[in-house]
């Protein structure tokens, strides 16, 4: 017998903003590289390939008190019978008596999460100078990616957005994508940040005046060329995060500084999976674990020209990093439900 | 955004009773072996070795339209803080849509499906004109194996329990175990059952005069020995569920017909694993998977002489078919809480 708290998707859209999850998903990271957060083998299923999958990632973090896990179910021909294609479901436990503390919806969290993680590549990888930032995608983790950017460079002038398989569709959903970046940014206290977000016109020169481009397409194969890139260049990849994915061009890979969040899972399901696979890339490439830079013990960028590349599968502690945040401010703010288990 | 139903603990012991149980278990063992059902990769963590330890157990059955998980936390140091040693958490999802339909507590599941895996080993396995029943262990699972194979064998005369590392436990637990049972039995509508339970005076010989032998202990070395075991004699070994638990002789799987619930789990963790290291037995050695001769495509038992061994180490589709029954029998009673997710 055992009372655990129920904290829906409303619950967790007012508790969190993206300020605290980008500072949440930064402890995560750094439990993990000091081996106080640990990840566990990733449980995999796919009902009908390319239809229907899910997946259950799960770990501990130590200074947080929990385990726990989010369990993702995709399916593709939900929208068209007027359900979300995507479920995510997070639980938590104690970490000293295994007893149950919370579900969680995991929906938005996971555009919190991954918009911060995208945010952390560009903090620890890009010029801290950096004026232009190229969203390459415009799905909905878009705006997650760039208010989570700009909250962290309150001096970037200029945001671009492309689709890069369907240009037109950039244009469509500007204005939305507009909207969001000022509510999540609002959230965050953030009240007129000057950056101007518009479509890009050509993604190739887009690219080339870019100093920070995050990706996040369902792409599997390159949607941005090695030659297209300048020096100096930072990419966050936050696409690929199954077998086959890939966003940009695997010799990239020969001449970037590259930082994962995840060795084993970067090089399995990454963007780091093909070019190793093509024998471009090796896990002796890797230059290491985003954790370790920002606990201060790898330095991040030491050449204003290299170019960076931050292979961002997703990880369960940045999921169990949230669940606590949110856990923790609904304990204050009273909200959420309590049910006998 | 979408509604959950949560069954408590105390919601569940009211909804499930054994007949029911051993049914659906049934269901989930032929589904397995007809490829309705599979199982997901076991996610298993130690958080300190023969303290606390985790396990996330996953599948789907289709014939039920689901797919979900049960997570186990045991932290042996919890009942001197006045907790239970164990948390078993149970979640289920649509299989159509990947929706999460419900959270329930895995506790009372626990003991009533494996309970009823024990009795359906010996169903399907022991002769049918079974009179004495050998209940080895006297833990919480000892009285839901003796009512699911009292449940299933109406003839049976005697019960005798042992607990082989602690004789005298035997006898302080012999009127609790009765309560139990007695119990279990009347909520499967089971009112006068003949059979007669006592403590075993000597453990090897109750072993040599008993029809159907129940194991259910932590044990990692046999208890009971090759040698005094009479011809003809069925083994429901229940308690050997993680790397280097043993409960039986390994030279037992010399001469006996091994009947698993999952090849690949008993292999690794079952009661097969060790004889199989020594190299005493082998996956070749294995009969066939109980699914197969519930379904009726392979004979059980074929000779009233052999000694047949089920190794069960409990798989996530029994886990899934109690959660599924239970399920609909709240829907009918209108039992459970309903809630935002």
């Amino acid at each position: 017998m055992s009372e655990i708290c129920i904290l829906s998707r409303s619950d967790i859209d007012g508790l969190l903003n993206l300020a605290e999850v980008t500072e949440a998903v930064e402890r995560s990271y750094v439990q993990k590289s000091t081996g106080k957060g640990s990840l566990w083998p990733m449980v995999f299923n796919e009902f009908e390939p390319g239809r229907a999958d899910l997946d259950i990632k799960s770990g501990d973090l130590a200074e947080e008190g929990i385990f726990g896990f989010k369990l993702v179910s995709w399916f593709g021909d939900n929208p068209r019978r007027g359900l979300p294609e995507l479920f995510g479901t997070v639980m938590v436990f104690d970490i000293n008596s295994g007893k149950p503390r919370a579900l969680l919806d995991g929906g938005a969290m996971t555009h919190l999460r991954t918009g911060a993680a995208g945010a952390i590549g560009a903090k620890y990888l890009a010029r801290p100078d950096s004026k232009n930032l190229l969203m390459v995608g415009t799905g909905g983790l878009a705006p997650f990616e760039i208010a989570a950017v700009l909250s962290v460079f309150p001096d970037m002038e200029n945001v671009w957005i492309s689709n890069p398989r369907d240009p037109e569709r950039a244009l469509d959903r500007l204005e939305g994508i507009s909207g969001v970046v000022r509510s999540l940014l609002a959230k965050s206290g953030i009240k007129n940040h000057g950056a101007r977000i518009s479509v890009a016109k050509d993604l190739k020169e887009a690219v080339g005046e870019s100093d920070v481009i995050v990706t996040a397409t369902p792409s599997t194969r390159p949607v941005i060329l090695a030659e297209w890139i300048a020096p100096g260049t930072h990419l966050s990849c936050m696409g690929s995060d199954m077998s086959g994915k890939q966003e940009i061009d695997s010799s990239v890979f020969r001449k970037a500084k590259v930082v994962v969040d995840d060795v084993e899972q970067c090089l399995s399901v990454g963007e780091c999976e093909i070019p190793t696979k093509e024998g471009l890339f090796s896990r002796e490439g890797i230059y290491c674990e985003i954790g370790e830079i920002i606990d201060g013990r790898v330095p991040g960028r030491t050449d204003r020209d290299e170019i960076t590349v931050f292979d961002s599968t997703g990880i369960a502690l940045q999921d169990l990093a949230c669940a606590s945040l949110a856990l923790s401010k609904a304990e204050r703010e009273n909200l959420g439900v309590t049910v006998e288990l």
